[in-house]
């Protein structure tokens, strides 16, 4: 199939959104956590985290306007603290109900099965049985004027990660507890891990590590 | 492992990079391939690929700044073309090796044995084999004040994509060519499907489509 941007622009528009979605690949399914400043929780799937930089320890999201996120993006806007959850392939279809339009006041936490559980003084949920939590605090956002899509920046506060999946060098593994991954809106995945590769150097066949 | 954001700043540099940057996920890992205005070819692996929308259809390439990474970034504001290649995960040793520093004048493509394909007047090479390629135009450029790191946006062209992975309804599904995937600098992965689940509704189990 050979599309231009002109046959693209003609498709139907949930094709489209299809298509374009899902011909970007695999990513992580991640949970994030809100709470509003009245205490409503909130819990909503991301495919869209980005890895920023390490030092400091920033990641981004991507936030399409006028969608059912927009709980989750006032909730990040008005107090600052948000939590991405890693959860395991096996709980897909509670981490796709979560997705679902629920009429506000109604979490999604119960209505999708997942437990709350707070940490210490963190404003935000964090989901009780994920594999790898993390506190979030609000760094910056950026207006993308290409598309009015909203690019939020976070700054890691807190880890917690079971030191299993870690390895000696600081590699998580995302296939030892199957991490859920996702492809477009609706299909999910779980990871099998190839091969680990020793740094590439000019002349040198990669290595296995 | 519990970190916090002090814990985080006095880790080993190597290890907070490969803790941090894994710690996002598995990823698609795509070849962008460019040419310079004086026809040097270009090919590096890339984990930062980010759908931005469909309609237009665009997507996003995040650069750290003074990386190996900079070839691309130039040619791409050279010229304003480059190319994104999905391969299979069994090319994965080959698309590692891009990311070796090759001296300014050696292609990538002949150094990690990928072949050049170039189609019709478009001024970027493609990877011969890759199993879906897309055509994409430089549309606009963010810099990213948190940290340095520079956001790309770019505009899809044309999509060559084989019939066969395409459902019905537009959805590419990355695992029936077993599209290679990474998390970190160095891990590869290939997606194993758990299911695909129908439009989330509040109250309504989600069913599998």
């Amino acid at each position: 199939m050979n599309l231009s941007a002109d046959d693209i622009a003609r498709l139907e528009p949930r094709y489209r959104a299809t298509l374009i979605n899902s011909l970007t690949g695999v990513r992580p399914a991640v949970l994030i956590g809100t709470r509003s400043h009245a205490g409503e929780n909130n819990l909503a799937i991301f495919n869209s985290l980005v890895h920023l930089g390490a030092d400091p320890a920033l990641n981004g999201l991507l936030f399409r306007p006028a969608t059912v996120e927009r709980n989750t993006l006032n909730n990040i806007l008005e107090t600052g603290a948000y939590t991405i959850n890693f959860v395991r392939a096996a709980s897909y279809k509670s981490a796709h109900q979560t997705s679902a339009k629920y009429p506000k006041g109604e979490s999604e936490f119960e209505a999708a099965g997942f437990a709350e559980h707070f940490i210490e003084d963190f404003h935000a949920p964090f989901v009780a049985d994920a594999v790898i939590r993390l506190a979030m605090k609000f760094h910056s956002k950026i207006d993308i004027a290409a598309n009015g899509t909203i690019l939020v920046i976070g700054s890691v506060q807190q880890i917690y990660i079971p030191d299993e999946i870690v390895s000696p060098d600081g590699f998580v593994a995302p296939d030892q507890q199957e991490l859920l991954t996702c492809a477009g809106l609706d299909a999910y995945f779980k990871p099998v891990r190839i091969g680990r590769l020793a740094y590439a150097r000019p002349g040198v066949l990669p290595a296995e590590i």
